[in-house]
């Protein structure tokens, strides 16, 4: 567990997450992570997150993956108490995150450009499918969808076969990223002018974003956008998966003339560096059938961690391509601390993911478990300068349904 | 284009970047669509990007999609000029990012714990594979390396196939988005503290963490590693790409009872929702086979467009899959501003990536083309204090070897 005596490099910002599901979420996690304090504002019934399987004594497993260092308030936004209670604590924030569809913010009487009139120091932060704007702005999204709008699934699969799901759910991913980044910017330009702004990200856009290495700029260049290869690569050959002799697989390859020659004599083959039909990369590219059909063969002659021995050995980029079992437990990840425990008030130790960047100074800590519904709402109300009648009135308006 | 009069969030932040290929290019380039004013140092063969094809008139389409926004500067860091000049930048920036392999810069006598005593207030960062320590440390790293580590592949394709590529290239963005963010994180505590510190960011500890939403926590909960599915979820049925009758996908699907029955009501098959074979999503999951051979024969009846209008006419989550030319060129990516231009000095107008989060106040902007190798030396060195002399005597000992 990371030291909670130092904090991280976002100690002292205070961030209110309207959040549901995965992207605005894990984007408040990350702020949370390197500081931040955040407060989740659910509405009585939770955020849907809660009620995803796998869970475990009423907690789900899906939430807490994307909810540690938060606290954890329920207000009815639909109420004048609680939209009244929101006001309070945006009125001590410096960051909004939310991801409703959008116009929902402006249903709830709530919307960004009353907030930011009302709290003008404030970053306001919405995550959403496609954006605020333009003629998909209020079309049902989630990462399947915008998988398939944004070039990601048609250029994922076997070249004969169908489209494939890319795991993880990348443009939720990317966004939260995205997310972290541009508030902490927007921050920056709070701090010089004493003013808040929107910041609109969308899965959309920043899954299209992601294709500027390498795809994008290939397509502006040639027209052709990326078709599926498998694990291969359009140029580069060989690079792509290989099967070993006890079923295993590893990724590798050789991207130039040296490494092809050492892959080669790494996998007992230095002959076939020479072979004229294999002899330069346009030699390979041009009887990749044939390549392909000799390698497996070699391939199947061992065992995964045999080939992973010798590819090392000749300084071959290898990587035996594991579950996400075998990753998370493997030494390099161990040695990262990649996989953490921290305590839960419920389920004793729960394990948690590691932090994404390791920083030296301020690195970030684990300092609370996900919360549990409306674990902290009078807490937090009582600091924010509710007065205990007006908690109690909220509390009265509001059906709270715990799960404990 | 978005307008250069409004700065973005990042105005007046100083970047040195001494990247090659993907993710420290691309990072930078985030800070630079946002404002920073990056300057990137190459050795005098330049980044090796800069001859990865397709090439036009001497500029890589590949190296112009991570690289806008940016000044380009040739030092020769092996030679005491190019170390002295680098100094000379340092001391007027705030961030330095870099992706040598780990012990590069050592052995260049420029290690990052030298470069924080002497430069106190820089944020250093370093993107690489696996990280500055660890066993993997050493290892050669890229996209589909690391995708296998990291159990990104073997949980993507299909289930009786082999483990696939995610396109895009997912480990090098992530780990470009998170150095973004922490460095950007980092700057607001070197503001508050006067000290700047070292990012230590790795390819493989992003791609791991990435995996926090749903697949990690289902991994702690239950043990169970993602297996390849194709487009399918493991849990809710139906959720997956769909073959029309013209050959064009569509993925869709349903999440709850609800959308079940309007998605049989899409497809004009109310009747499947009360089947006792699919009335409930547990029904589905146990006689998925039956279902995916019935919704095959259903969606091969009618062409794509027709299918999605049927299903957007339900609200039915639902996207065409699109080539990433078809998704580029959509009415939402083009209401987004997905795909702009900016004038280069030898190429014209040239096509690039659209910025990945809109912000209201300060939006961000293109403000300069991909530069040329070596481009911007002597107005860079000019600005940082280098004499005329200093200049000529550093051009004379670099042999640089520009393309034009």
């Amino acid at each position: 567990m990371s030291d909670p005596a130092r904090p991280g490099p976002l100690a002292g910002v205070r961030v209110v997450e309207l959040g549901q599901y995965g992207a605005a979420p894990l984007a408040a996690m990350i702020l949370g992570d390197y500081g931040a304090e955040v407060v989740k504002v659910e509405p009585p019934g939770g955020d849907r997150y809660r009620s995803m399987p796998p869970v475990r004594e009423g907690e789900s497993l899906y939430f807490m993956g994307v909810n540690r260092n938060k606290r954890g308030v329920v207000l009815d936004l639909k109420s004048r108490a609680g939209k009244a209670a929101l006001h309070r604590l945006l009125d001590g924030a410096d960051v909004l995150i939310e991801n409703f569809r959008p116009g929902v913010m402006d249903r709830l009487d709530l919307s960004i450009a009353g907030l930011l009139d009302r709290h003008p120091r404030l970053v306001a932060c919405s995550i959403s499918g496609y954006g605020q704007d333009g003629p998909l702005r209020d079309e049902g999204a989630y990462d399947l969808i915008v998988q398939g709008w944004s070039g990601m699934m048609a250029a994922t699969g076997e070249a004969e076969g169908a489209p494939v799901k890319l795991v993880p759910a990348v443009p939720d991913v990317l966004a939260a990223q995205q997310a972290a980044f541009a508030v902490t910017a927007a921050l920056r330009a709070r701090d010089a002018t004493g003013r808040g702004q929107h910041v609109d990200v969308a899965l959309f856009d920043v899954a299209l974003f992601a294709h500027t290495l390498i795809y994008l700029p290939m397509l502006f260049g040639t027209g052709e956008p990326p078709r599926r290869l498998g694990s291969a690569h359009p140029e580069f050959v060989p690079n792509r998966a290989f099967r070993a002799g006890d079923g295993g697989w590893i990724s590798s390859g050789a991207s130039d003339q040296g490494m092809w020659r050492a892959f080669c004599t790494a996998l007992g083959r230095p002959e076939l560096a020479d072979d004229p039909l294999f002899a330069t990369n346009r030699d390979r590219l041009a009887n990749v059938a044939a390549l392909d059909a000799l390698l497996d063969a070699v391939f199947a002659t061992r065992p995964r961690d045999e080939w992973m021995a010798a590819l090392r050995a000749y300084s071959v980029p290898a990587s035996p391509i594991c579950t996400l079992a075998e990753a998370i437990d493997s030494p390099q990840a161990r040695h990262r601390a990649m996989r953490l425990s921290q305590p839960h008030p419920t389920l004793g130790e729960v394990e948690t993911v590691g932090l994404p960047a390791k920083l030296s100074g301020t690195p970030g800590s684990l300092r609370r478990h996900a919360p549990r519904l409306g674990e902290h709402t009078r807490e937090v109300l009582l600091e924010a300068g509710c007065s205990e009648a007006e908690i109690v009135a909220l509390e009265a308006e509001q059906p709270v349904r715990r799960r404990e």
